[in-house]
């Protein structure tokens, strides 16, 4: 077996119904299509319709599952309860949200408008709060159990980050929201985990993140121990376990996937990995002595 | 010494202006007493002007430094510029950004609207955003250094909470600020750091949040390993810390004082202190085996 | 699919050599088993002889793959040396170390001797690093890679834990070297990971933990948000995952699967479950007002 | 006031005596003098006695308050309980403890033996536990009230770290152990909180781990945000915080004084502080566009 085979046992999602937000394009697609072919019904949402309804019919025919395209603004409660409503009218329940709609900014912050600013918080936090408190509600209105939500958050929701500062204070709320709503929800039968991806270069996220040159000179790969970025299909891997039942005793966790990067970066002394071999044979003799009481 | 009594040396503060957002009542108000007794400027901000102008009276008659009441609903972005540029009129300088104005709902989160939910994320998350991000753009315009902010959090900011979740999530997001920032902006002489503080009750504010019988019924005290709750003079001597030059190496740091409340709540085998001594005694014997490898 | 049935493909483990120290009984000798019939050969150590080699053969005949019980007291180098050659002459490769051998005791902490609380160290601490150290030199020796190891930790390795402290300790050392050498040896090829589970009771443990009518009284479900405790084929299924090739993006993370039972203790307002519908019917319009700024 | 600058008022630690392992020298003695500086009686111990005594010395001559040198191995129980004895014997009572010896090897962990690793363990883990044991048996058995214990540990106790993996086990377990009795022995009337130092230089310690022109290469103010290591009498001031009554509602918690070094190394874009002004000014009008939602 290798990283990029699919995991799961087949059909490990037959009958499920699963809402992926941001779900046209990038990981969101990726997810979504391994969630098809473990047999669910898919529910993709953007702003952007034209992309939807192209990337629902390539998964329907990928897959042979159904993929639903719905048009929503995630920052406006109003959209995401209609978008709700033509999902349960096609699908009956949805089983599965997936918060990955999100937004960012790499900038330094003293160049952000308090508006640039707010703008990330609503489309992440408010935008993930929006669908959470839609669907939820209808959950626990309808007494529908075995439910789950899963947000797609990142290391610096709880590093914090320096140059993509909306971002962490939204990822970081929703962070929060998973572990609160975990215990809070669980007496509805409604499960609460979230995944923190490191690298996982798509085309149309990544690429406008950071142009060309310094795309290669802030090389993400190598601030990861692993000296790789992630292949798609490890994300979908964890996400499907994730929104699977093989999880359930899963409950305000954040499952972080980015190949020891951020534990690079924080651990004092990482950065001796820099020191070669012969060096380090010359320090043998001096260093191996103890550091006194 | 006592731990009511007051910690710092005198004129600790001397010469520093400190903005105390929510700084008319409560801890926000004992802060501030407590930066004035230490020879510091202040400025009080809220959204009841007469309330802060009592207060303002009371504290420069009790300690002898200035305090100027600003209006301001920290929401608004141009109300905060507008509050800045008086802050500055008067006193030239602010040297010290506390962010401690916030809201908070206690209520199932099935319960709350949509619009209840961003209430809260726009005056805690929002709000402590519109106060760094226009004071630490004047800062860093102005080339003014040796400064600092401090966030007042929560625990719950990492731990996640039932029952609280808006406040949950738009503190977790000033915590990820704190933590970004204080990497981002250090290069402009501008710290960050927090406090989460655990139970230190304020009327006007935990009386607001659990009315009555339920406040005996939920003693906080009762959760805390010291079984005291917090004394705000506590809280001041650490907030003067941190905003003091003597606190100048703790950058993006996060302190808890909280009596050990939440890890007492963490630690999985933490309830067995209900086990008395003389069941211990019966159980020594059979306990004291090893469980094998 | 439910959450006790099983999750990975067929085979998903065909060809890797699993060593699982403590694998005799337990949570250790249901991974094993789960290892087995995904396709893996195992080797089981613990101190008891005659346990393994019943073990063993019973799971050789449930699964058809091949088992070899090896007598080992991880608190001795020179032992895991020689276990680790037998393991070698026997299936010539060891991809997987998974380190759950481990002890405790359940005591104020006032009661215990130094040498009871030193006992419990070198079995999970020094017995983990023994293991990690004798097999990590080998690997690096041979240059083989992509071997991995998981290492079983507990929620209380990082909010400590009244009552267990020698595993606490112990425990919070074994995370530490999990996050150490996933930076540091992933140059090598070699991953690490662990899994903090919560309530997984297992007879010959558990029971000796807390013995009867104690074990009723701390029902350690009731902690749990889900109600429940974990069924062992939970733990299986994510051991499988993180010793597979499918989780090789994770290096240096720890995967709670414990309910949500940590954080519903660490939350500050989780205890408000107690609150009845009605009393939050009452107290909904008292509530619904913003605390002041 | 500067950093550089002695924080407490006058007489804040009077009547209290304090013992610190490692006191002999580098930042044990540091925080020593200045509790004596604060009128406490100070017991100090390693193994070096000729050291110690000569410290001895010099801190009575510069402060005028009290310190006893007492040689001992932390490693051994029974050492540590002859050890105070005698400190019992001199000033009746000891209200403090705080562990600071430690030792380190700075070593890729392939070249270590086993022995060496358990050596670190030994004196870091066992030693402090060993302290903390001997003397918190003592205040139980006595019903001496209001004591507290400060441990010394580092950032990576909690992120992990190459090259220093004994050290970071053994003070991950020391940071587990203060977190775990701050809620155990709170009812005893005893408090722990733990210090995590980034870089404050010392002769003789930071000199040993790493000579010469590697100090120059991995120059440790250079990952620090503030752009400098930290001062003794920085650290000092915090200690001495941490041991006082003022801190008495701190209990459990570990305070990170080290300018923001592991956040820096943590957060995923911080490495984007490369980019200069004038780049940004390109940037950012192909930047200010949303990722798409």
């Amino acid at each position: 077996m290798s990283y990029t085979d699919k995991m799961l046992r087949d059909n490990a999602l037959q009958g499920k119904t699963i809402l992926v937000t941001g779900g046209g394009s990038g990981l969101g697609k990726s997810m979504t299509k391994y969630f098809m072919e473990l047999g669910a019904n898919a529910v993709i949402t953007s702003r952007n319709l034209d992309k939807l309804e192209t990337t629902a019919k390539e998964l329907e025919t990928e897959t042979g599952a159904k993929c639903l395209p719905l048009q929503c603004d995630v920052r406006h409660y109003d959209q995401v309860e209609n978008m709700l409503k033509k999902a349960h009218e096609t699908f009956g329940e949805v089983d599965v949200l997936l918060n990955n709609a999100a937004g960012n900014f790499i900038s330094p912050t003293e160049r952000l408008s308090a508006n640039a600013f707010d703008t990330i918080i609503d489309i992440v936090l408010k935008g993930s709060k929006n669908c959470t408190l839609a669907l939820g509600k209808y959950w626990i209105d309808k007494k529908q159990t075995n439910k789950t939500v899963l947000n797609i958050v990142t290391t610096y929701a709880w590093t914090g980050s320096a140059y993509v500062v909306p971002s962490a204070t939204a990822k970081a709320g929703v962070l929060a929201m998973t572990r609160s709503l975990a215990v809070e929800w669980a007496k509805y039968g409604i499960r609460f985990n979230a995944i923190a991806p490191g690298p996982f270069p798509t085309k149309g996220a990544w690429d406008r993140l950071l142009p060309g040159e310094l795309k290669d000179k802030f090389d993400l790969a190598k601030k990861v121990p692993l000296k790789r970025v992630g292949d798609h299909q490890e994300l979908a891997n964890l996400a499907a376990y994730l929104v699977s039942d093989f999880s359930h005793y899963l409950n305000g966790e954040v499952i972080t996937i980015d190949g020891g990067e951020w534990l690079k970066g924080a651990g004092q002394f990482n950065l001796l990995e820099q020191i070669p071999d012969e060096m380090w044979d010359m320090l043998e003799a001096m260093i191996k002595q103890k550091k006194g009481s």
